[in-house]
């Protein structure tokens, strides 16, 4: 089949590219991008040199649609929603994977008072499947189109959902979470700046971040009532990974061992879920490059408090890996196929 | 006036040299080190050739007495006790700044419940003061032996100390920190072999950490009650620096601006505290290198919370910085001397 | 068929067995360590959680002749012409590939005053072939004992092999290199404490690394006369990489296109050699994770030098990839099985 | 006396604040900026924050002639050769040191040449002295206008300028250097865009790289005839530093201590260049935040080569350091005053 990649300059396209290269059911088809047109590919991915010998061309949606079995739309928010509208208004069978936020909310105002940016097809946004596999694999599994989470998310839900949905922890919940810069993407910045980000930390984006109405709507549905969470995300200086420790107050103290026997028992049919095993903690190098997410847990006593710590490589279940999970799932390929690389540590 | 450290070959003995060399009152006397005696002191501190011609000397304790006017130690916690009981017991009018843990502590159970060493000299404890001049400055005045603070406890006790002192907030604070490998010391470790830590962030000592019964007794004394604290710290792959994010919730809310407002105040005659303009937040580089501990704040009415972030330079507010501060107050003399460096950015 | 490797806690240890995970013919044998017997594997290497589940033993040798078809040495040098010295007493047809650098030489008087260790065993040292495969694929695929190249040679071997075959240079070398940290190992060291390697850089060894008489040796067999040569390491602060810059003066002046097609012409039928663009010069971050080796390459006509220069990823193509590599060739699979690992940017 | 900074938003402006705000003799004066007029300074240099409670203003000559006793520039090529001519043509006794490359070439040929841009002032730019103390000291005494060197030419013609003077070596040089990110300034570009530099490593401007002239003039004016020089360029994942390794061959063999021996004789004047004892090398970190130039030298026996390795801060000893070190000079400070910052390490 092939796949066909709609903005694909930026480091979740390069992923994207990266991946499916070695999935066996897929052909890489077409790569846009509007800023780039004519450019070799491997020019903005040094990285696919001697493997990826097109050019990048210029949208043209009805071409794209006939010449794909599935897309990726990896475009900036407010622009993905109004090409991925417009695809679906010339073919509603079209299947599509969405990495911006713009499907991923099920209420519209939230989304656009987070993200300041009016959304133009609320029909089509009813139709979206927010796509944590881990969550909603029997829905990802019927759906068209797919709003692929956010890499915050992603970590934060993983990490926190087994203790919620089982109503085994308080309303309070603390996301402290902190990222890798490519998480920012291509563009040019100055925070992202190599001699301002290097050797440095700071938090960013504290209690007004746009995933944290993502993260309070999944923890809401999986609490089934209000959560009173404060996320706040950080810029580590490292290229890849997110690391998130959240902290959550038991109703009835657990010891670790307890929680940890839910955590594997919530995701026990979930290949990309590591639950590691007691007094072990995550460390973001040991799932570069690949779609696990690796999960620690200590329950603290003299606090009443579980610790939770999650990591993810944010280009791939952050990202670009969960998407093609989410790929394989909904065109009823192998999960596994094309995200069987091996973490690259050290 | 001569001022000679114990224990001279790790990172906060290179640091207290670095910083006494710029000191107009002080003349460095003796360098001792039990596991390098002969040694150059610039083949341990490659930043001081040219600068320092000693080499590092056996402890000989009436000679380092009798030769000196003030002390540093910088020894391994337990070793410190022990050392420095024996200087008391030769001269109780010693002045001396000792950089572990050994002395921090009001109820010696509680440090040895966290240390797992039994302290040898009570009497000797009850006489230290807890060397944090912000806190404490007059008490420090008129110390002889001062017990200077834990890195991560600065950066906590600082974040928070306005609102427990005001009883503002509840009593639930949430103490997540990120510090840089140099706070490991010099000695080597798996975790801190450059290829592990590198592009690489972890969690660690979850729920464990001695620094937690230390930021706890501070927070306590401010509090005037039982605060219930989690203190999370993380390993940053920088040098220098730790940037500790304070979760805490208020009993009425306040305003950003009015808690900034509240922080100028019970700050406003400490000159190594610098409160950032409302929306700016620290960032570990903007303090490296100097006695700076830079705070932020953010009100989130959404929440109930405040959100507070401070950054220190772990080797220099953290440690050897705050004990030169220390140093200037017990011995009368300016408190910024030898303090004046501007951080290095970027 | 059954691949162990003696010697597996190290990095090129792990490496080979994240390789051969994705390996279709392979399956992974015994894995051996003497130091960490019984200890699981995934505790040294927490990438292959939950993808090995095996313990590390202590090496057998019988047992671990009869158990595989094929074996990896991943020891120190000295101890590895000793094991496998053994090994071959047992059975002289055995398949092994050795990561040290015990069996590189032509010349034992060279290899023991390099590495000041007496070869005990010259016969088989006789037998060895070199394991490059871009010079030696005839020789490899009838061997039985490999001696796997430097990582350094590797890098400066292929980086001037087409100049210095065809005499188209004076017998002038300088090869500047650059490593990151993971090429010193696993082993901990004060320069690989990350303290003292991030955010710094330095040479070693100069003009008296072991690497140097490797280097030599090679390009004296292509050059077929003497060839003056200084090489200068330096240790770069990144995990994986080595960046050689190469110099070397015209016989007659070539533009840089021409030796462009030189060196494509020269490996043509190398799979994992990458004769970058003209005005493209490698970095190591292109080749991270991967077999590749990139080139770039300047002719200057002020100078009459050429500077070439070449990226490998120390660990894979300078180490446990081109291991894989020879394994392919000496058994009989496809060269590129287990090594289609797209390299991770950024 | 006042000192102001013409164009002080970039990394070397922020230098010359940081180095200035230590100098007993200097009050700094006006801060331009054409691009950030009116914004606080200590919202670009962040580490000033509470130090200086200035704004930018825009440039108006006449007045910050009249404001101040001495100027620096630290302006764009080209724009800096204007401005700069302005100033002489309004008040030719205006003390001013120039960081910019403008007026440190003899002759404008090559100048033009190289820069792609025609100087405006030749007459102005015969009396400018290049400032690189070690080798100019009396004319900079006498001078007004001082041409800054680069950073390059600094740590390249300092490591090589006894045995060039001395004529003990051939007229081949192979100067290979690294540099860290804040050598390119603070303009954002991809290759200094964290997620591609970071962990990362490249050559750049190789055979074409603007310093190599500049090398060459001071090269060929110490040695009297002309040099072979090749100048490789390499970017290093650290935000400071400069290691050049620079390749020679000897006339007449030469033991390491003889050289040594030579370079503590050439360079007994100069407090900033520290000659490391035999078999001790520089290393970056080392020489951070200050201006010193550290220089490590090892003779080869086996090639007759000699290899000299130097260390400097691209941004002190490479640039406002040595600004401030040659305003010393020229208004009969203390050469090292302002200048008695410690290395910062680790």
């Amino acid at each position: 089949m092939i796949a066909s990649i709609i903005g694909a300059t930026g480091y979740t396209g390069g992923e994207l590219i990266r991946l499916l290269l070695n999935h066996d059911k897929i052909e890489i088809g077409t790569l846009t991008s509007e800023s780039h047109v004519g450019k070799k590919v491997a020019d903005f991915h040094p990285n696919l040199n001697g493997l990826v010998d097109q050019n990048f061309v210029s949208l043209d949606v009805n071409k794209i649609i006939d010449e794909s079995d599935v897309l990726f739309a990896a475009l900036p928010h407010g622009a993905s929603n109004e090409i991925i509208s417009k695809i679906y208004s010339i073919n509603p069978d079209v299947h599509l994977i969405d990495l911006s936020g713009d499907f991923r909310f099920d209420d519209l105002a939230v989304y656009e008072e987070w993200y300041k940016i009016k959304h133009t097809d609320p029909e089509l946004n009813k139709k979206a499947v927010f796509g944590l596999p881990e969550l909603y694999k029997e829905k990802i599994k019927k759906a068209k189109l797919i709003a692929n989470p956010g890499c915050y998310p992603t970590s934060a839900i993983l990490g926190s959902a087994p203790l919620l949905k089982n109503k085994l922890v308080k309303d309070d919940v603390i996301v402290d979470s902190k990222s890798g810069v490519s998480g920012a993407g291509k563009k040019l910045t100055d925070n992202t700046h190599f001699p301002e980000a290097n050797d440095n930390f700071s938090a960013y984006g504290i209690a007004t971040h746009r995933h944290s109405p993502e993260i309070q709507q999944e923890m809401e549905k999986l609490f089934g009532k209000r959560v009173n969470l404060s996320f706040t995300p950080h810029l580590l200086p490292i290229n890849r990974g997110i690391l998130t420790t959240i902290y959550m107050t038991f109703n009835n103290f657990m010891e670790t061992k307890d929680v940890l026997n839910l955590y594997h028992e919530f995701y026990k049919d979930c290949p990309f879920v590591r639950i590691l095993p007691e007094g072990k903690f995550p460390q973001t190098k040991a799932v570069a490059g690949s779609n696990y997410c690796d999960i620690g847990i200590k329950s603290d006593k003299r606090t009443g408090r579980v610790i939770v710590v999650s990591a993810i490589d944010n280009l791939v279940k952050g990202a670009s890996g969960q998407a093609v999970q989410n790929m394989n799932l909904m065109m009823g390929f192998d999960e596994k196929a094309g995200l069987k690389v091996v973490p690259l540590y050290p």
